[in-house]
């Protein structure tokens, strides 16, 4: 992709994410990359063209997300998916905050988008039953709890953003991807079993206490990713 | 209140759940209530004195379900409770599927309404410390436990429509109200303690794993109240 391209799709994000999907004309991208809509035209030939492009863009990052389901088996390679998704929430978090309007305005696009979310919902079901088998995780108690309980996570993950302005608390905030993390551990701790807990307690907890703002250099690091 | 302000506002929730707040005009609320424009304007002024007027028999539904927090300790009424919150979000889907387009819109009833929505995870939570207290749930295992609970909680009620929407599965349907409230027991069944858990098998459980479709005369009951 040229320079000029991702500068344009690098615009939209930003003013898609600031004003909301509907609000954002080819006008405005254009001004925000310092080019003329003639210029931008010639790359994208439309809204449409820049959001499909942005699509692709989090469809690589969901896909890289999604085929690691063999490769985060312990506690505390789940905590870091958490992680990887809470960024992505961040990047491209008007997509998140408008999945209703993306589904009217651009059916195809959700249609494709689907299946990841359906992937993404079995691959955390699978990781449940991968730490059940080694009993970190409680067996399943019920019918469909665990998958049940993967669909929960999901629902946290999908609409974190959404409830945390519906019910006006800050969110870009350093400290949110701990609160992110504290609340789909909540959902997760009564799962553990006492070696699952012995671990918990060892490895994530310590971490999600950190109060990283008394670190200067942790924080400038943690924005490089946002 | 008239019964032509009555028929307007019916008009009015209909055609907002099912078109969406924005795409509404008074002229398709007079068509639907089969009255002129001006005859409309008479009762109310403005898409906004509707809404309005919605918003404050929505605030009375809520206010009913928030005032009874000392009536639902045993678990069956916390049952009964999701069922009537079912009811509401059907009834009013047009609020829980665009609380963001109301906050934007209308500030003023989304301030209001704030108070609410952190009064019902407050009752939430002290549900649950009842039932800890009567041994029915587990004593909290980490820090802010059962607030944590209470929110989630809050969360998926608040966005259970959305997130059917956005995974296309049906809604409306008898079924609907079923698996809502598995979706719900489910976060809370790894809190059950012993005898919490042979509370659930013995009155809720039972209930759950009913086939209504089977049972025509309850069906027509339960549309009485969608």
């Amino acid at each position: 992709m040229t320079n000029t391209k991702q500068k344009i799709l690098n615009s939209a994000i930003n003013l898609f994410n600031k004003k909301g999907l509907v609000n954002v004309r080819l006008q405005h991208i254009a001004d925000e990359s310092n080019i003329s809509v003639g210029n931008l035209a010639y790359h994208y030939c439309s809204k449409k063209a820049i959001i499909q492009a942005i699509d692709k863009e989090l469809g690589n990052e969901l896909e890289l997300l999604l085929s690691i389901d063999q490769n985060f088996p312990s506690l505390i390679d789940f905590d870091n998916h958490l992680t990887r998704y809470f960024f992505i929430l961040n990047q491209y978090s008007f997509y998140f905050l408008d999945l209703l309007e993306m589904k009217r305005a651009y059916p195809k696009i959700h249609t494709k988008r689907l299946a990841y979310l359906e992937k993404m919902i079995l691959q955390i079901e699978e990781w449940i039953r991968l730490n059940s088998d080694k009993d970190i995780i409680k067996p399943e108690k019920s019918d469909k709890q665990y998958f049940r309980t993967a669909e929960s996570i999901w629902l946290i993950i999908t609409f974190w953003l959404t409830q945390r302005q519906v019910r006006d608390k800050k969110h870009h905030e350093l400290n949110e991807s701990y609160e992110f993390k504290k609340f789909i551990w909540n959902h997760l701790i009564p799962l553990l079993t006492k070696s699952g807990w012995m671990e918990f307690e060892a490895l994530i907890l310590p971490q999600l206490q950190q109060k990283f703002y008394l670190d200067e250099s942790l924080y400038l690091d943690f924005r490089k990713f946002i």
